[in-house]
């Protein structure tokens, strides 16, 4: 229920169809779209508007399909499909007009839509096999309406390859640093930068790296201020959050 | 050294003074100072302008009043000192014009400047024992020019509480949301609001909350989009980062 | 040895046909069965009444076969497989008449009994992915004679899910809180309803969510009163737990 | 805002004294305390009529007899308050009337209620040092209307302690089992109930018991059904479900 | 009950002054001593012919002292006291004949039996550090009748010092092997004797170390047959079953 | 080098044919097998006379089948291979004459020897998923000399299973006792019997059984004297240490 | 850009052909390779004299067939390719002249050079198993120039097996001592040796030895001076290591 | 027994004083001392012409200086003591020329010796908390013969402050990177510098640094070569291997 599906309540009880007590019965059954919450509303515009975004984990084809039908039936152009293996992507792709990034593991129906975010969000890895995770937060970004740059392998056991990048650093709104192993880089960065910066331990790595252990309770004790730290592996939350930071 | 100094071993050059091999030399001894690094000057211009923040944490009394000497020499009359005992704050006392926060265990010389950040920030806590963390953040934010509004003791279990601040919620530009214990405020929030959330595990609790762990793991999995967590009782981080992302 | 046979015993001492001390010896062979323990005989009754429960995992389908065979030629009529894989699955409907439900991996011979609880039991969900154990509760409470209302997907980063289902909370005699990731359902429950609630972490997500830690630690530092927890995935636990308090 | 407010509202609407939009305003000003939730009143009641309960940890001297003078102005006479130490209960007795009970930590103002649950709350302890535990839970019950029957010292490590209060253990309708170390009760006494066990792990032990992982650990695993835990340490926890359970 | 009172019970019967009905109703009130559980008169004779165990620890002087005097009272004349603080010691030495050993923490009432194992228990430690848990070991097993041989300080990051010791090794009929940080020495014992070696890791140390996890996992890991560990700081514990082993 | 050849070189500066300086060279090349280590020694007669132990994991055939043929040629003709897979066992069986127990995992060539140990050692379990490690212990004691009763299915979660096989345990000299998810089964065994238990934690279980983490702290807690603790699933290790206990 | 680039530049200054302030644009783009860190040139030089280290994990056979190519072109000819799966040895060996060392998945184009280090490198196991990790190590120190003694399976449960190769321990420049499960090799070695000793705990092992987290804590608390850690299963770190050191 | 202890024994044999039986009763007595391991001698020299090495952790002042006496009656005038409190400290002065560096609780006799070392050791730390540990480092070092340049507070949040050092830091034989919290220093010098990092994680920090080992596992998780890592807060550990590398 909608604002003005409330306020049509409100006006049958004016126009005098409609009990007080019976007005009320009705409000408490959806006592929270009723009410038009901010947030709700503005999610949906913002989805809908630009993009609808499903978490493909854990869902079988025929979920996918099912959800990118009816979201199509509502007008909306723009789907974004995270962690979505290549064999739904395969099977998708036979019915849908659909790009699949195979690093990123997300697929995208429509168009990435222009850029509208206040400056450049800068998305760094340590390493080259952060690339997965730093993909799906840059795609993410894209999505969302961000120019994003992406500085990958700049791990600070060579610090020399991070410091050539310095203008990118200096210039970013709001930083995503992606690392496994020791995942020193959001300190490193946390240091260089004078924007927020999102860490996002990666669970690359073999041994005392304990699948990402060590690379977020490492972000978690970063020295520098304005970092701070999502999920091992949760590229789409860190995406996400850096352009809502630069949509402020 | 400045720019000015490396330009001037340049001139020295042009000017037939210096042999480039010297030159080179020279300009290696201290790369970065040299070449000006934006951040570095930010953060002095950030800090002498408005603030400079001690971290008063193992420090000795004599340490600190050094520090806010040698600061107040510079002209600079804005002082925030974090994790500061009432015993060193009450020798500070007899020597320096002084506010101490008990609660928060902050103390600050000089006045509070006037808020010019973006909007508001929402320091909201699970309980009245997170208070602490909360002050830490709260105060943080407004010396570093922040309007803050407080909601103290919102925690989940009593949902309504939380929910009766439903628009200071949809207003804020930034939240930070303070939890021990199951710490799913950050989440709920999360849920709640259209704006970054930024959690603060409490090392609050007992048994297996593990001084904060439990807390931990909650908000950094929290499935709400734009969570992000800082350490355990890092109160500080977390209204620095606020403010940074209220004056973007 | 029943009742009856340490009587027996004692009656033949009493007919002075077994010395005291070879009575000692006899009774101390078997010391409980003798005695006749409430328990056992309790639990033989209310599941040859009810249902035979038996736990699949790790059970070959010969076994299992076995153990069907078995308890129907007691003239039971209704039995109850968890953790049952689909292979084996197929291979028991060739024999047995048999329902088997995929998501809950549960197998039932016979028919669910009419529900006799005192009140309803609410089995509510964060996220669909919880879903397998969520049955796996759901069903073996309507086997044990339950009604079971079932709220799925009403995760606490979307609050108004499951406030708008505020009456079938209200109205519960037991609620089953099932979630994983940052598990903060059971806590918004617990705040919500004035009936137990038993919390079940579940090992879904990634990350730091450290396969069910993350959701099991948060339950068990949940504010509110009146939650307890099971193991991580133990939708029978759980399921079994909230029929024994809806029948007392 | 309570229903009759919300009437109110909407009377002013069909009296057409106030216009529909302006009703929505004043609707979403305070969306839940307006729709009544029945937990609030409910709790509110609950804790009016019997007993107010103050969480003492961490709370002072000043604060602690600021609630009970504020509880008492209100017209209730009992008051229970956990975790009292005993330097404020020897303030607070100076002031009011007052039953402090050293082992458990608890404060009680006015009297312990008759009992009006169903049947009898069990509260068994492995050990004598998991006494503290096992009173802050006994107390509490108490003090929410149940009787109570304390089985102290009967650890698994010496089972016929335990197996000779059989009856006790049978005629339980809630028992609330307590243990550090290795924790083995809540199984043991799951194994032979057939009403529900409450495990509390408590901290109790040294070395491997890791202030209560241990115990914590073995009650999640236990085999037996109808067992549920809560945190370690928590017997006020513990009670307040047991009490809830015993009141169905 | 000891086992003549139930004789005497059966006697009654047998006698015709007790009813078989009556019999049964007795000997179920008090089901497990009446039947003579070996264990418990095994114990209650080892320990009263030999020594009486109190494990110290949260035990106030009042306790201990009651405990002693009770058993003094019941003819046993050696007692056996573990984790006994030293101002406990003091007050109990002003009423009772008393040694106490500070290391150890340990206090003995009456005389150290001889020994009757069947031979040498050998107590090797990796420091000097880990000596007050070795003491405790070495002090239970001379009370419960063991000759002791203590090698101290022969830890395996100096192999010399132990491999000097190769006949105390050969000999020993158990070894209790015990070590703090790297715990190493159960393993390399265990490689070197043919005998069972119980391995108790020690909390001494520091970082990561944790507080004897470090040495427990060593020790549960060791590739030495043979070897087998009780808790962190367990000296009692091994101790007792090393004698037992000793006395088989 | 043996004995025999220390003495002949020895021997040989006594008759002059060496002298000091080249003697001690000599003996310091191979110091250990020189001087004959009573263990080397004893372990090697040993195994030759009752049987050679192979771990089998992680061996290819081919080095399995190495080893076997070079056992046999030296004339031993027992041998007892651990965690075997059921395809190399499969291969081994077509050259040599071999018994392969699948449960246990374990191959054996030669007969059982005859039982020559002081006692009876019963190996018990909570659960017949236990049953794989179980039968690696049992039969590792019988292949040792060591007469085994099996007590499978008694865990405490049915206390009455247990207490009615009191006549086995009563008697064992040595008990394994084996356990997963909450491993109390060691505990309870340990208050009954009178000799020392062996626990072994099983990895059977899930959710917080952590793969058998519960289940070892749970034991090694254990507040019943004589017990102690083998690693996780290790049931050679606890086989070969009940025998060496039992041939004391 | 290198120092002749940056020599180049100032040399424009000097020849007017530049203005400083250029100059100083140029400088700040690359500011680290233009001023030749030493490190960079010397690796370059230290790897492209000797080897290419390629590691080899996540990456495809494209991706390192094209590294190969690259780096051939460049005129190196020795090349070291780290976990290098089986499968993609085989494609390569097609294409490229090529070693491959299953043990260690280790693959080499050209020829090991000859050996300049100070002294020997011993690379020491605790097991056969843990012989992957110490080939990696032994061909990565082969590979940079050093003579490897292999010491393998000389694990501490059998002292006598390390021992009789005292003379090998003292004369190495360094030790890497390798080992799983109790992993106190490092400690042994550190203790007989007077050179650094490199400890590698490995993954190998079962139940409590967590994926060489025991054997990582046992080396981390070594009681021998002289002892440091690298990750477990880090062979290649440790020969580089040793490489670094028998170099200095 | 010395080498020339074992000789006589052997010249007594060639003289016919003795018969090779009993020789070999009397060489296996003392194994180790008599066949004189060189590493025992060489420590002994090594720390008798340089300096004894007292760790002072847990020793009484009647221990320590106990061993200070006998150690000068051996005529050795060096003495370091680590971990030594200040209360010690002060007793110690009364008796012995003495002086007592607080901040690395270190107590020296004696001179410290002129360095000998092939180069220079740097000693790094992140922060100003680190440098307790650094100092213990720092002098152990330099009392070991080795030339120590300090860099302290030169942590990766600002890596400015390190940069401005690369001559130290390409000068360095080895070099001591010491820190707490996120620990990224180990790293990033490692990839800087082209001589062995050891990493020495501090137990500085709060929340989620769990007491060191978040930068525990940091440095072992880093990528770059030639970085080992020895216990959290073990200066002198580092500063002795340091030395040892320093001298090779």
């Amino acid at each position: 229920m909608r604002k003005q599906d409330v306020l049509a309540i409100l006006a049958q009880i004016q126009a005098g169809e409609l009990q007080p007590k019976e007005a009320l019965l009705k409000l408490r059954m959806e006592p929270f779209e009723d009410l038009g919450f901010a947030k709700i509303d503005h999610h949906r515009e913002l989805r809908q508007g630009i993009a609808e975004i499903i978490y493909g984990a854990g869902k079988t084809y025929e979920q996918i399909s099912g959800i990118i039908t009816a979201t199509l039936n509502k007008e909306k152009r723009t789907i974004l499909i995270t962690r979505l293996s290549e064999e739904t992507a395969d099977k998708l792709k036979e019915i849908f007009e659909f790009s699949y990034y195979e690093i990123a593991k997300i697929g995208i129906i429509g168009r990435i839509p222009p850029a509208d975010g206040i400056g450049k969000i800068v998305v760094a890895t340590g390493g080259t096999s952060d690339m997965p995770v730093a993909e799906e937060a840059a795609l993410t970004a894209e999505m969302l309406g961000n120019t994003v740059v992406r500085l990958y392998d700049v791990g600070v056991a060579g610090i020399h390859r991070l410091l050539s990048h310095m203008d990118d650093i200096m210039e970013a709104r709001v930083i995503v640093a992606i690392a496994g192993m020791e995942g020193a880089l959001a300190s490193v960065i946390g240091g260089l930068a004078d924007c927020p910066v999102i860490g996002v331990p990666t669970s690359v790595g073999y041994g005392a790296s304990f699948n990402g252990l060590s690379a977020l309770l490492t972000m978690l004790n970063s020295c520098a201020s304005g970092v701070s730290v999502v999920n091992i592996d949760n590229g789409f939350g860190a995406g996400y959050l850096a352009s809502m930071i630069n949509h402020i």
